[in-house]
């Protein structure tokens, strides 16, 4: 058979079959939505024809599912139980509806999981991914380098420079706004300001850290304590921190979760906030940083519209808010800008 | 070409494109996973030797994806809200896991997304489907009808006795558990007992209704109003309560989250619970329905559980707990028991 030779048609493998061109195609592209004695019936004009899918399997490697994956590197308890994750499936769902594109979370129960994410990434079941909070070491971008999908990140990957200029992620100024909260600390006369981490082995975590560090450079090491993102994190960091500084005057915690059970280990140790130690938190996560006792002061990221900008760039339409960080194509780190927002507890 | 000539095999066109026989097995059954350049010589590979990829089609018919899809029939912002879901979620992704099957869980804004994931589900990606949270008149389960793809549904679902008798699902006794939860009412010499119910568009919420009215067959209809599952519903409903029935001695709320809503109205209006009027909800949503003032008396149903039950059944593993009604395979519904527990609130 060569390339020009007339081939059996799609069409004529359907007329065979008595059946219509699309039961056809769904037959030779997987066949699940069909009864079983209709794809016996196609596969048996199939071979009496000697039909070779071959445009069918051009247009399967091309063809569009209208389905993106989501991949929240954290166990699937996790998922549920912190609402950033909520907030920024909430952007990606909104924009992926409004494509008419199907959202496919992929939920595991942790890091062992992921080689079969992988796998079915690689499958052919969805157009992209996005995907984020990856912790370093994770052998998830690896396996979705392998897949092949376009990938957006959430937060800057923690991998090597070269790697990290190829990708396309969505991030806030993790850095910039550490440094806003602990210079507006230091501006209300505080000078033993503790910080709280996240999971350092995140780069937002690490960003964070960093901008403490610009401002506090040369302090008191005993000063930071890491927690992982959760109240219970906070609240047992916030005990090691009393326990070491017992003057410290200020504490920046890495997100509102963390920020919360610090408060709640400061209530209970009879300090008050924020006189006797200020208290600012990270995200501006509603209702939760209003209702803190006393309502949080926390840097603001916009999680939602992260969502949001993440999906609109996999799927390719007008970038809005989406400039490159040296003007060339595609855009690599997309970094949007955090506020602080003053309440009681600095 | 007949059934028995001999035809050219994957291991030819391998070798012919100088790949492996899973990168061919890849691009004929979609290729996403594979480089362009590859898919180029494999597709040229396959046109020389004039391939049939017949046995590929055959095993794309059958193939496992090792993935099982989980739609809950609510918009995304629902599904974050509600611990219920993130519960069940829970069960499933333990069993799934353990059979190393993928969650797919696909999120939507609402009912007019249903056909998106009707197609997704006939498009070949999972082996099967688990669905809960369906409403009356949605149109997914003809859509998943007639995707063909296996499916268990977590909660009797409301159409025709008929269908109703050839579909998989696993419920909890909410009739039988909101009888028990009004005759402990009863019990406490509570005379005006009133429920607020879930959506009746939901079999869960009619089935709890349906108890409610076993024992107190013939009491004022003014004494039922409607929530949707939802605190604010909650509120709503016990606010019409107690305007148009001022006397009332008793709430049985359709659901925790519902009765957490009516404590907070009760509270509002001056009422003691359980003095002056006695709540019962329905879940045993923890921590929740330890931390309501006072702590709730509730029906507690195996969610959990519940979660991993539909899981099990739908892949087929040794059905523990799962008696058919009537003795007859395969099982329809399968009916966990509820408890009463006892905390303060009545």
């Amino acid at each position: 058979m060569t390339e020009t030779a007339p081939r059996p048609t799609l069409e004529a493998v359907a007329a065979r079959a008595g059946v219509s061109r699309a039961t056809v195609s769904r037959v030779v592209n997987g066949g699940d939505g069909v009864r079983p004695p209709l794809v016996e019936r196609v596969l048996r004009a199939v071979d009496e024809l000697g039909y070779v899918p071959n445009q069918a399997a051009r247009s399967l490697v091309t063809r569009r599912h209208d389905a993106v994956a989501v991949v929240i590197a954290e166990p699937e308890t996790r998922v549920f139980a912190d609402p950033f994750f909520a907030l920024q499936l909430r952007g990606i769902s909104k924009e992926l509806t409004a494509h008419d594109n199907q959202l496919v979370l992929l939920l595991t129960e942790g890091r062992d999981d992921h080689a079969r994410v992988g796998r079915y990434l690689a499958g052919g079941h969805v157009d992209g991914a996005l995907v984020f909070s990856l912790h370093l070491d994770d052998p998830l971008p690896g396996l979705i380098r392998r897949a092949g999908v376009p990938t957006v990140f959430g937060g800057r990957p923690g991998w090597s420079d070269d790697d990290e200029r190829a990708a396309v992620y969505v991030d806030s100024d993790n850095r910039g706004g550490a440094r806003d909260a602990v210079r507006h600390l230091v501006g209300l006369g505080r000078t033993r300001v503790a910080h709280i981490t996240g999971p350092l082995d995140q780069t937002s975590a690490a960003d964070r850290l960093a901008g403490y560090r610009d401002v506090m450079a040369g302090t008191d090491p005993g000063l930071v304590a890491e927690g992982d993102f959760t109240p219970a994190g906070g609240e047992r960091a916030m005990r090691a921190l009393l326990d070491r500084c017992p003057g410290l005057d200020a504490v920046f915690a890495a997100n509102d979760l963390t920020a919360s059970g610090a408060l709640r280990v400061l209530r209970e140790r009879g300090l008050r906030v924020p006189d006797d130690v200020a208290v600012i938190g990270f995200d501006d996560m509603l209702p939760l940083a209003e209702q803190t006792d006393p309502p949080l002061t926390t840097v603001r990221q916009p999680i939602e519209e992260m969502g949001r900008l993440m999906a609109r760039l996999l799927l390719g339409s007008p970038r809005d808010g989406a400039a490159p960080a040296d003007g060339s194509e595609p855009p690599t780190g997309v970094v949007l800008p955090t506020t602080l927002v003053r309440r009681a507890s600095a």
